[in-house]
């Protein structure tokens, strides 16, 4: 439980909700800030502006996955009010206090690092990677369904990468059907593809083994998809990107070749907000119950 | 090989070209009507009317899935053209000459019959149903995905009906990780959800089974999801109903309780329209040259 923890959340989106609707049910105390069109009620929660919050007694402070702007903006999809996160904000709560927010930058990590105060960036964890990558083949799933004329079943699909996001994305379009390789560079990530039942290629070989592919399916973050590899591929090969910005294609030779190659904006917050919002709540709770214990 | 065979393609869609590509493929002489906007040339095709076309050579005529209208109209993606079908067209032809479609209505049935021909309604074959439920299963996922906001991985499922679709069905979302129960009435068929690994129900219980499912996908052509089921279901519930028209789902009711309950379209010539006509295609070709034996 955390009864008596204050936690401060500021803006965001449906996630939020699922996050509050969480802690809620673990009795802390909420104070919501950038919430004002939100008509739900929650219970121990109260709605605040970035003036009238008690910073003092703030145990913990949530931002949305997105962090902050370069300048400091807070998105919220909950209020039309602007939300700038000040270092003198953070300097006025307590000493133990922690920022908990998606992803970071520049102006965050410095507002945090000159507040004295200590940030997670809960995109960055390993489990929150692996559970939001079972939406994030599910989205993948359905961009595929509908950007090809075929069925995913028997499709000839390529995933490039075994990593968190790789291996739940080939698990996924094998369970579908399709004829999954997977190409990866580690042996033991060649020996991990194999014990999954799946075809390993090693990215050397990229060139040659993607010549004959309908589907290609990228998660690793680094220009593998070249022009080199696009001059080769079927031209109804369609590139799922999965990477983050700026990708790992070449977009600009796909487009000029006539290929379809799409970069997937972060999945699993448009195909399924609420698992996960779910997925940020279960991890945070725990991270808020061991801040406790401490 | 169908050498020398006159294949007649009246009217269609994109599935018509794969089948048209196939039959070339095999040598077969094709000629095609309400094709006049079409740029892709296939070897052995020609493109003619309904009035320049020589019947009495025609061993088979092919009409699109939907077959005709109530008033003889055929389809066509690739004309302005009206093309009507009468009965005289069919009479023109030899005795032998086969008529195939998707599938038919009293028009196309008296057409037939007062010309002493002989019909093949493809969509109600065993085989080309099953092959269709695959891309089916995958329009399911599809629209599952874009219409909820949670993840099917662990979602709770139940599959009405575990026929050629409903089995489809049921294994795909179950591949997905989905928790899936299925309803039946026949013994051998709650025998065989259990062999799948599924939750077996029978249809009697559907009202207190259907009690905290988050998907309900229908394939019984029955009234089963009647307003006395849907008034225990979950609100956030949403059901896909894959029967034919009308559908198995009271949406009156639905809509009044302010449920999202969808009556799905023809998914396979709408999420794989390649696929769908590589499966009339293969089942065609097998046809055509068994016709050709005789």
């Amino acid at each position: 439980m955390l009864t008596d923890k204050h936690v401060v959340v500021i803006g965001g989106d449906a996630r939020q909700l699922e996050i509050i609707r969480k802690l809620s049910t673990l009795d802390a105390k909420i104070s919501m800030i950038g919430f004002d069109q939100l008509n739900d009620g929650f219970i121990g929660a109260s709605k605040h502006t970035l003036k009238d919050i008690e910073w003092s007694t703030a145990d913990a402070i949530l931002l949305p996955v997105s962090g902050t702007s370069s300048d400091g903006k807070i998105e919220t999809v909950f209020s039309n009010e602007s939300l700038v996160l000040k270092v003198d904000h953070l300097q006025q709560t307590p000493e133990h206090c922690v920022i908990y927010s998606g992803i970071s930058n520049e102006y965050l990590d410095n507002c945090v690092e000159n507040s004295k105060r200590s940030l997670v960036k809960l995109m960055e964890r390993d489990d929150v990677a692996i559970y939001n990558s079972i939406p994030t083949a599910e989205g993948t799933v359905m961009m595929a369904i509908q950007h090809t004329d075929i069925t995913i079943h028997r499709a000839k699909v390529a995933v490039l990468g075994l990593g968190r996001v790789g291996m739940s994305v080939a698990r996924t379009f094998s369970a579908l059907g399709a004829n999954v390789k997977v190409g990866a560079n580690e042996s033991q990530q060649l020996a991990r593809i194999t014990e999954m039942g799946l075809t390993p290629f090693h990215t050397d070989h990229m060139k040659e083994e993607l010549r004959d592919i309908d589907l290609c399916i990228n998660t690793i973050p680094a220009r593998v998809i070249t022009a080199n590899v696009l001059a080769e591929m079927p031209l109804h090969t369609l590139i799922i990107d999965l990477a983050s910005k700026p990708g790992g294609t070449d977009f600009r030779y796909a487009e000029k070749r006539g290929m379809k190659a799409l970069l997937a904006p972060g999945l699993p917050g448009i195909v399924a907000p609420k698992t996960a919002g779910q997925i940020l709540a279960d991890v945070l709770a725990v991270l808020l119950t061991n801040q406790t214990k401490k």
